[in-house]
């Protein structure tokens, strides 16, 4: 008998992401010369802005090394991060500022910093499906707090988040403006998620790589603007140029704290992995420095984008859908028997003169997978030609399959 | 009284890099006007290759986007590294390969894919302090087994291996050539570690980020050269383009397994993370396609330069320093009491001509820092007139310090 070694039960149980783990059945969908309009993942299809694409070509033009950077960040980089909550309000210094290879680095860094085995981390339900993926890389417990979709899925009462805190518990993670849901938390809702994180002597991350893109002149704070200077020593800020400057693929994020504690660990953690990416940390800098006014065009598409999506999908499946407030995501109720199964039929089994949808199953932002069963999470981030086909083709397919 | 909640035991006990801790010393002595030259860090001088100059330049002129990509990676950055694999004479298939942040993610989603809290993994001391972070991050514990300085840091007796596994023993790290030495482990050698861990049921981690860069001929295998199949499934490879193709700062690596359940779970930790950088996982292809000539370039380069540095070294300093088989490094025994000490005196009161030298202290390389506090670490990647500078000023220096 052949002997393998076993992998780790970490391994074992770690998630699939519910975003990405269908793609090898997409790619195959492909194969067979059916396009599908991608609103399963955060991938929006706007170009860099230009002042990242003129930054690149000075680069490719000039520099002829691909060295590292210092394992913090290179110095231009945590300027022009500083320059950007500076342009928010939010006074931050060099040393208060890590570079991490994207948002996901920077949560698995901040993880790590506050987490021991089988210590607790709260979250907000549904969640950011790769929480559970990196608090399963440190072997941290996720804790969920239900949000209620009658209340657009706004903060639950200080009770319930209380009930879910145990002696065991080191850290509450928020995510404002919300994924998956698009909600908006209202400064008032994170002053309570502030006050309480610190009675309770815990930690608060926020990930704030959505902040600025908010609709209907919504109101939305960074936690470092509602926190008074002691608060602050409980809050770590992860951040992330993917979305606020359409770049995804170019892992540039930032760890924010005014812990110093916290900083220095996360700095020994980060001198692990080295550095972060050279060509994306140098030309991020003047874009960032100056991104106000692009976020806030950004914002103008997804909110009209959001208008006729939304309201596209309400009228044709004839059901309601609680209105985002921000970023560019909606969980979105399907009158369908389990979303897993038919987001795979979308790939395996459906098409509409060659075309077809993909969206990501409601399963895996729930810890108890069947309560997201019957939703599915929608990123509107396609043009709204193509979102008005996304659309269509979501309402015809539920229909063929309930006929199934 | 200001109560702030506790980091992790983990991020109390991360180590500083030996190699890295002492950047913000070194940025204040540049900041008095003096240069340093840099042997502290395996970060070479050379220019990107002009594949890539051009690539990056095409890229710039005609890419758009910088999306996501796959969390395997780029369809075609697994195909290049897949037909570098197939150059040096191992058939390795696309689904055993998933592009990792450069080793150093590499290695992290390796460690915990085989490695539970508690878990305990055995590396050859002196060993690349960063194995040390990796396994920090996911609560393993590292084991050392001493590499013998009079051997040349060759492989030690099965019997000194198997004395150090324990029921908790998940794996054997290995590094070829070997960095922080230098030493190039024989093909008996490393037959004899890869029986050794398919017969206590361990995986065997195989980090390749120098296979190629050898020195006077000698023979240098890839463990997946060696292991028949059965052998295979226990073998994990992490490698890196970072030295192979001179671009340390592009993060752009590659795990790689026959073990499908081992690259199952690296692909559900992959998908946490979202993606590895765009931009350079398209550069990068067509380099590393046909990369052979390039690294057997490097490697006379480098073969050169240490010809030059270690004879100079011996012979200013007069002692004996094991002479390096491959990769760029050596371990030097100098006649000082304290080389941390002596490390921080180079940057914060020595200087010659306005110049100065760094150094990565032998401690960090060591379970037990004492063992190292007459070493150094050098890394000789700079060109022969600045290593001939760096090597006059090292000797100068010991004789400096050793008079206060």
């Amino acid at each position: 008998m052949i002997k393998v070694p076993d992998i780790s039960k970490r391994a074992q149980t770690a998630p699939s992401s519910p975003v990405r783990k269908l793609v090898p059945l997409a790619e195959k969908t492909k194969q067979k010369g059916i396009k599908i309009y991608h609103i399963n993942i955060g991938d929006p299809d706007f170009e860099a802005p230009a002042q990242i694409q003129k930054d690149l070509k000075e680069f490719a033009k000039t520099q002829k090394r691909i060295p590292y950077t210092s394992s913090k960040g290179l110095k231009e980089t945590i300027v022009a991060w500083k320059k950007y909550y500076k342009d928010i309000g939010i006074d931050i210094n060099e040393e208060d500022i890590v570079i991490s290879a994207g948002g996901g680095e920077g949560l698995i860094i901040t993880f790590a910093t506050v987490l021991d085995p089988s210590d607790e981390f709260i979250v907000f339900e549904p969640f950011y499906a790769n929480y559970a993926s990196f608090g399963n890389i440190v072997s941290g417990k996720m804790v969920s707090v239900p949000l209620d979709r009658e209340n657009g899925y706004h903060m639950p009462k200080d009770e319930d988040i209380i009930s879910r805190i145990t002696k065991k518990t080191k850290a509450i993670c928020l995510i404002n403006p919300n994924n998956p849901t698009g909600t908006v938390f209202t400064p008032k809702e994170v002053e309570r998620v502030i006050k309480l994180a610190v009675k309770h002597n815990l930690f608060l991350i926020s990930d704030e790589t959505y902040m600025g893109m908010v609709f209907d002149g919504k109101e939305c704070k960074s936690v470092l603007h509602l926190a008074n200077d002691k608060e602050k020593q409980n809050i770590i800020i992860v951040d992330s140029v993917s979305k606020k400057l359409n770049m995804c693929g170019a892992r540039v994020g930032a760890i924010i704290s005014k812990n110093k504690e916290v900083m220095d660990a996360v700095f020994r953690f980060a001198q692990g992995r080295l550095s972060v990416p050279y060509i994306e940390q140098v030309i991020v800098c003047n874009a960032l420095s100056d991104c106000l006014p692009y976020i806030s065009w950004l914002t103008k598409e997804y909110q009209k984008r959001r208008n006729s999506f939304i309201a596209t999908l309400e009228k044709k499946l004839n059901l309601k859908i609680p209105t985002p407030e921000g970023a560019f995501y909606a969980m979105v109720k399907l009158p369908v028997d389990d979303t897993e199964k038919f987001a795979k039929w979308l790939l395996t089994d459906f098409s509409d003169k060659e075309e077809t949808v993909m969206v990501a199953p409601g399963g895996g932002f729930y810890e108890n997978p069947v309560k997201g069963k019957q939703e599915i999470r929608v990123a509107y981030v396609l043009n709204e030609k193509d979102l008005s086909r996304a659309a269509e083709l979501l309402a015809f397919a539920v229909k063929e399959y309930n006929k199934k």
